[in-house]
């Protein structure tokens, strides 16, 4: 692992564990063990730091759907539908600590910050835009309504599924993923 | 207004702007020009305050919303649907900043403090106890499907709209309310 991923991903741990605002410079470097001296070699300060995890937050997530977006074992629809029921096999996993990366900063940093904010925004895009794409090629198949606007299905999911893994969060408890599940895969796009 | 009321008011501006775990005692009884010694006969700590602002929070929120459904000039489920409807103006008259209280409380405070974690979820558990009442009002009197479950369709409207107001928080946008009450008032519940 290159110096730059070994900041990131000591960063990630911590910053998902206690918000980003409260997260301080040395102990992301005492985590990844590695001198001041390197981490301004890689960012320019720890906003820098931040915009940066950001994208290291989304590439992880992407870089896990995309497996599951290739198993040709499962029906389209059932690959879209098992993304969510990892994600939430997981967290169950963890006892519900942490959650979305993107939900909790866009949360804790939306009205800190702007290029966050603006930042969170993009990366949010892009996962909706992957997302509709997912929703589009299972509508071809005929594994989802046809009378259905699959971007704005996106944009609804990934509201859905934020406040879903909030409430997860505080229930302690996979109800809310089942319920999203039930009224998204079950009524919603069938 | 009594003291406990100006202090939990003060408060409550402060922790909706910056969160509880950066907000200090001493900023809330300047705001709300009270002593120290006064702030210790309501609260025991600042933990103390906070369980009680959770509380005011939702008091505040169910207040609003009694409003709405009496308002007899509207049919039930519109009466549901302007709820949303309202929140979404508010946010987006105050330029998107703040949102839920009780959501951003959750994503906050949920693995630091597990008094906070338990409160929150217990408010959160009224509160979709009461909308499943209004839900199945409009059931009754035919404005929705019957063939739904009013529980969980409860439980999943919280979730897409937590989600949808961290949405519009990013996007300072009103698009992820506008397709929230497509989806669940146009489709889901129709």
């Amino acid at each position: 692992m290159d110096v730059k991923t070994k900041i990131l991903k000591a960063g990630a741990k911590i910053v998902l564990e206690k918000g980003f605002f409260d997260t301080g410079l040395a102990e992301v470097l005492a985590a990844a063990k590695i001198p001041k001296g390197s981490f301004y070699f890689y960012f320019k300060n720890k906003e820098d730091f931040g915009l940066h995890l950001i994208d290291y937050f989304a590439e992880r997530l992407m870089a896990s759907t995309s497996k599951i977006y290739r198993d040709e074992s499962l029906p389209y629809i059932e690959r879209i539908r098992s993304v969510y029921g990892r994600q939430a096999e997981a967290f169950s996993k963890g006892d519900y600590k942490g959650g979305c990366p993107i939900g909790n900063l866009a949360i804790e940093m939306g009205d800190r910050n702007d290029r966050f904010r603006t930042k969170l925004n993009q990366v949010l895009e892009t996962m909706k835009k992957r997302l509709a794409g997912h929703l589009a090629r299972a509508q071809e198949l005929g594994q989802i309504k046809t009378r259905i606007d699959i971007n704005q299905c996106a944009n609804f999911i990934i509201s859905s599924w934020e406040g879903a893994l909030m409430q997860m969060k505080v229930q302690k408890s996979k109800s809310p993923h089942e319920i999203f599940d039930k009224m998204i895969f079950g009524q919603l796009l069938r």
